[in-house]
């Protein structure tokens, strides 16, 4: 009696082991089946330079951006998901009305400069401004020097990125803050313009843009990006020559009220479609990119996601999300009216995921969530280590998802490899023909394993 | 008495302790300097670009080969090394004439294809060769179809690399068959021509050469590659029309010998200038490609080893061989000279490290050697894991190195991500501006660092 009790505990325990032994077998299979479907397709590279070709520049409230809507709209609409609409919203918005240019005068020369406006940059009057420039390396420089030094000058930031950084995304960090910063620190003491370095790590001629902010009650003087060559170069005339005058030409304008949207679409769950695991990149790309790593990649890649899970037939048991929001680069509107939707929709979101690091070979999931969370989603992600997905762990979601922390909801982002995304982002570099197919959907591969995976095991909170 | 005793023992075991952890402190700085010189450093990525434009399609015996051997010699020389000097030495040599030449002709139109010719391909009569093409997807299938339906034809190998390996080595190798004997199987059963669909993961314009070889006694016959593109146009027009020829002109030469080199340079060991720790890659390149990834991110990844162990004052006690490989592509005659040369000198080489596998993110090192020095350099390589070298551990080293194998000395290659690599390789697509810097140099700063780790604690045979 006691030994037949043991023999069907045995039993049960043996069936009980085959079982997970199963599941994992059957999980290992679907993983396998995504990265084959993904690394043998090439709908997703197409799309990508369809987007990029017809809209680039697609800065929220510019005609490309509708465009691009209307290119990604038609893209996810041919995989028929459940549903797939706009998510329509007004915002300010800013625009170049003409390429901004300009030149340095040394000796009896002028030579032009490999220039871009900065974001939100004003304008000059219409003949340009001129101004001797004084080169600084720091924020804190402009404060020493202060207004004897800095009035009427044209500020030159010019601290390179620090390449001795392994992750480039650290230099781009500790870089930043003279874009983000610099005309308002120099207009604080009444220059007349600023110039930036550009925030890349290669010596060459792309000048490269990115947000920067004015501070309210103080003048707004023009603010553009020089090229890293061309800072080099004005650094070097400006300590051979005596008296070297920059002259700068800006026009752009702001536009107060911009008709834009949010594009979201949905694969139900079969069992739970009210819970959500959100997928997430941004539409919209500087007015001097193509936008093919930022974060037309990211577009991509999440559709990509809707059509894998479409042609394998994996059914998820809760709906799955795909959100592009819209103007991520200047005012995070869409990041805004989204997650404001969500607190009126009181819906549950289980994860939200975005890809906007690049279309560069994945290595990780970072994490930002609470350490049970983290540590749920580290053993999910483990089979994904052999695809080369080894640095999951505390990390950053993403600029889109950010909103959606208060809400309790954990936050994901794709981390790929940084060695070269900043020799295209906020470029004209960022081409589709800089982004890799394979690497491309390597990412939505790793993306897709890992909706799979939380779809049918959840996370532990 | 006693307790004297012990405290003594204790001193020495702190001291002794407090030595291991210094020893490992000065590594782990040692490579974290190597790491930042490599990362913040210019010459090596402009080097690359001086022998990418100056000498593109550098094959052994062509003009640009001995361009090249030049140009790489001089940027050696600079570094002030204390031996670098030519191993100079004759070999037979192959050379394109003139651009081959295809057409396809279905109905009444004609258009041109997209091809290169294949390394060692015959030419065909100055008004080229037509044929009807036979369209295979494997070297059996003309097995099977025999002379009968191979004889007069222009077989047309088509078979696509395995895209859903996420190693495209592996996919490389699964596919390599029909390049290097398809056009020899073919003429085997009397076709007039071969054509062979390039080895390579994208769809697109680019054809891909490379080495294919014939068989003794049997008639050579002209032998190209077609773009991907290309391969895929003229099978469905293949299977669309009746009658579809291909007319293909191929103009080639076999040069009896040529005179070539290796390149060497040493550091000198401080301690034991006899025993060496060799660094190599290879200097020729295909006619049709500037050579970045294949093989000039190698060579100047090993001379910036040289730059990089002068300029921190790392003043190893091996003696650090530079070699300088010609003719990896078609003869392996640089190699060959090489090995024959160490059988001569009975000089020690405790390690022979090559890199040709492209400028590209590294992974880590494959060792081709015994158990025991596989684990003794996966031991010594992991502080390394920390800047991404985390794949370490058996594997191939490279071809030039091969040879050196029979001689017992162990065999370590570079291993990268392999995922672009065939967007590029033996392509006109593989130009300076595919090769990262920042990718490149972190392979040279890994290469560095696993050299100055062997030299300072040397490996358990």
């Amino acid at each position: 009696m006691i030994k037949r009790q043991l023999n069907t505990v045995l039993l049960v325990a043996l069936l009980f082991g085959a079982f997970i032994v199963k599941a994992q077998d059957t999980e290992k299979n679907t993983i396998s089946a995504i990265y084959q479907n993904a690394l043998t397709n090439y709908d997703s590279y197409n799309n990508l330079r369809e987007l990029c070709t017809k809209a680039p520049g697609r800065l929220v409230g510019s005609p490309a951006s509708e465009l691009a809507i209307q290119i990604l709209k038609a893209q996810v609409g041919k995989l028929q998901p459940d549903t797939c609409y706009l998510q329509n919203y007004t915002t300010p918005s800013w625009r170049v009305k003409s390429p901004c240019r300009a030149t340095v005068q040394y000796g009896s020369k002028t030579e032009s400069l490999n220039v871009v406006n900065l974001g939100l940059s004003v304008s000059t009057p219409l003949t340009g401004i001129t101004g001797e420039i004084l080169e600084v390396h720091s924020l804190n420089a402009v404060d020493s020097l202060g207004s004897k030094v800095v009035k009427d000058k044209i500020v030159f930031f010019n601290r390179a990125m620090d390449n001795s950084k392994t992750n480039t995304f650290e230099a781009y960090s500790g870089g930043v803050d003279q874009r983000a910063g610099g005309a308002a620190k120099a207009a604080q003491y009444g220059a007349s313009g600023a110039i930036v370095r550009s925030l890349s790590t290669e010596k060459y001629d792309f000048p490269h843009t990115g947000v920067s902010r004015y501070k309210e009650g103080i003048t707004k003087i023009p603010n553009i990006s020089i090229s890293t060559n061309d800072a080099e170069m004005l650094s070097r005339l400006n300590k051979q020559h005596a008296g070297v005058k920059v002259w700068v030409k800006s026009d752009t304008e702001t536009i107060d009220s911009a008709r834009t949207s949010n594009l979201i679409a949905e694969i139900k769950g079969s069992k739970h479609p009210e819970k959500i695991i959100l997928i997430g990149a941004h539409m919209d790309a500087w007015f001097n990119s193509p936008g093919a790593h930022d974060d037309g990649a990211g577009c991509e890649q999440m559709i990509d996601v809707f059509r894998i899970f479409k042609e394998l037939n994996i059914k998820p048991e809760n709906t799955i999300r795909l959100v592009l929001f819209m103007d991520e680069e200047m005012y995070q509107s869409g990041s805004k009216v989204y997650a404001a939707s969500v607190g009126k929709e009181k819906r549950e979101h289980i994860v939200s995921i975005e890809s906007d690091a690049g279309g560069l070979l994945p290595l990780g999931f970072g994490i930002d969530a609470g350490d049970s969370v983290i540590n749920s989603l580290k053993k999910l992600a483990e089979p994904l280590v052999d695809y080369g997905i080894y640095k999951t762990g505390k990390g950053y979601g993403g600029v889109d998802i950010a909103p959606l922390k208060s809400f309790g909801i954990p936050l994901v982002g794709l981390m790929t490899n940084s060695q070269r995304y900043f020799e295209y982002h906020h470029s004209a570099n960022d081409t589709v023909e800089n982004v890799s197919r394979r690497e491309m959907q390597l990412g939505t591969a790793a993306i897709a394993s890992l909706v799979y995976l939380i779809d049918k095991n959840g996370i532990k909170y």
